[in-house]
């Protein structure tokens, strides 16, 4: 599998997504500022990757830094809050910055809180790894007990390895179960505005082996009515503590589509997603993105001069639309008052 | 408002919708299988526009033919095979060519057949005219029930005066209402792959003075959750007799979110659009397009090489989701066993 983030001759090294599939280029960052920019571009999207990267981030803010133990958390504080202003609504972001800084407080001199914010954004590399393995474990579970072959799942934007370490969250279940032999074919939504569907999933599947059929957003439904959509399962930016899911624009239109006709709706997500400070969805950040996304995407304009646009890049899909949430430590209905792990 | 199809010194002219929003630009048709050609490149396209480029088309195949009544016939015949064979799913296409059929049948030698397939062709287009404008009063009667303003309508694809001769079918009732004074505001779906809500419904409502916000279709489900969707207009290929909608990819979905949230869903058609001879949505043929259309749609290519691709043209929706069908002759609520007018 192609790597989304590295560490090597004490350099990070981001796969630059904005160029897949054309380019396979890795860009080499060297501070925190150059590291929200990467962000913020999405040249690394994904919300358990850009946790990854801001903790990158977090030490490449100070590795630098001169001075006592008071400045260098004052300035460790500093990187971390233009880190966190990134992007506003995958909670993983906050989650690993909120880690890194507990990690600085436990040493004593900036050197060795340098040594240990490294050697923590490092670990979260491997841990990022064994939390997607261990979801696609227990969704594989879930998808199994579909008795077709191939099992016809349809995805929505990107939330394989390419948004995490390695292996994804969305589409851990498949890998794993690919590897134990199960045979899958993928139906991916192509994602706009910012395709990362056609780009970044049909490209990983593809890369990985598995048999997998573009379409655009706006044919799920078609697909799904032909009865070729034995189960939906998407990533999430951020779940609200009763189960309320954000995720990439499109991505309640799919459940509600779902729904409809009676298709499993998944989610699969780390615990570090699930954001017990808030209450419901209806509290989480949305971010709103530039509108030349929609009307310039690919090389050409394609709507008139001066049109109104409205650019969420993401939305809310209720708990009572989502079947199950597969986390690392097992299976969350949230339609049931308590988690099942 | 701009003009889709003209005749004037003996020579018919399209307006190239290829080319917007960039470029205002007509193209020239001098026989049958440039209009076939422009029909399947969609320099022309919506039902009811089609169907009179096809009559056009017609009158352009047989206006220099040389011999008697009986090769006249089988000359148009075979033209009005070509020509019935640019697009399988607007039942519009052949209605308008046996219509044409009919006409000439009429006369007794081929001078007077030419001369009266073009005046048939010509009154098409003000035919046409006065059917969307009937579309429009009987439409807007529904709409003013809403007792927001700005009235919010979504629509999907492009079934305004560019997808007819003027005055459009779905957005009629915008167009006549906003001539009385109400106001509106459209939620366009730029509806991919071809883009025709951004390139062309965006276009024309700002040529004719209606706000408007473009979104991707995979945004209707956040915006419509949002209680910004009053109701949705659409257009369509062709109703089947029980009426069952075709129409644009990603319809069906509309609907079914439209359902979801309880917005009326309503589908504006002239009488030609429904295919009495059908009985349910399921035998309406669905004509599949080049893949390309998906991976290589903004002028550089978005999706990896060699990746398979679903590019069906329309969907079918199904008459439990439609609130009513709007025609020049009234209003039709499919859910009820008769017709109202």
């Amino acid at each position: 599998m192609l790597k989304t983030i590295t560490w090597s001759d004490d350099c990070c090294r981001l796969l630059d997504q904005t160029r897949l599939p054309e380019e396979v280029t890795y860009v080499q960052i060297d501070d925190h500022l150059q590291m929200r920019d990467a962000i913020r571009r999405l040249v690394i999207r994904g919300a358990p990757a850009i946790g990854i990267a801001a903790a990158f981030g977090a030490y490449l803010g100070v590795r630098r830094h001169l001075g006592d133990l008071g400045s260098f958390h004052q300035k460790l504080t500093e990187v971390c809050r233009i880190l966190a202003s990134s992007r506003p609504t995958a909670v993983n972001l906050v989650w690993a910055l909120e880690r890194m800084r507990r990690i600085a407080e436990r040493e004593m001199d900036p050197e060795s809180a340098k040594r240990a914010l490294l050697a923590e954004a490092r670990a979260m590399i491997d841990q990022d790894t064994d939390i997607c393995r261990r979801i696609g474990k227990h969704g594989v579970e879930i998808l199994r007990r579909i008795e077709h072959s191939p099992i016809n799942v349809l995805t929505h934007c990107n939330a394989g390895g390419l948004a995490t370490a390695e292996y994804g969250t969305a589409l851990a279940p498949i890998y794993v179960g690919a590897e134990q032999g199960t045979k899958f074919h993928v139906w991916v939504d192509e994602t706009r505005p910012l395709l990362q569907g056609s780009r970044i999933t049909a490209f990983e599947l593809r890369a990985n082996g598995i048999p997998c059929t573009l379409i655009c957003d706006n044919m799920a439904a078609s697909v799904m009515a032909s009865g070729k959509v034995d189960a939906v399962i998407v990533g999430t930016d951020r779940v609200a503590a009763n189960g309320d899911v954000a995720n990439k624009i499109g991505t309640l239109g799919v459940a509600i589509l779902a729904r409809h006709y009676r298709i499993p709706f998944l989610v699969a997500a780390p615990t570090s997603s699930i954001d017990e400070s808030i209450a419901s969805g209806t509290d989480i950040p949305i971010e709103q993105r530039d509108p030349a996304e929609v009307t310039d995407g690919f090389g050409r304009r394609t709507a008139p001069a001066g049109v109104d646009v409205f650019n969420p890049a993401f939305d809310v899909t209720p708990r009572d639309l989502v079947t199950a949430i597969i986390t690392e430590n097992g299976v969350w209905r949230p339609g049931t008052p308590k988690r099942d792990y």
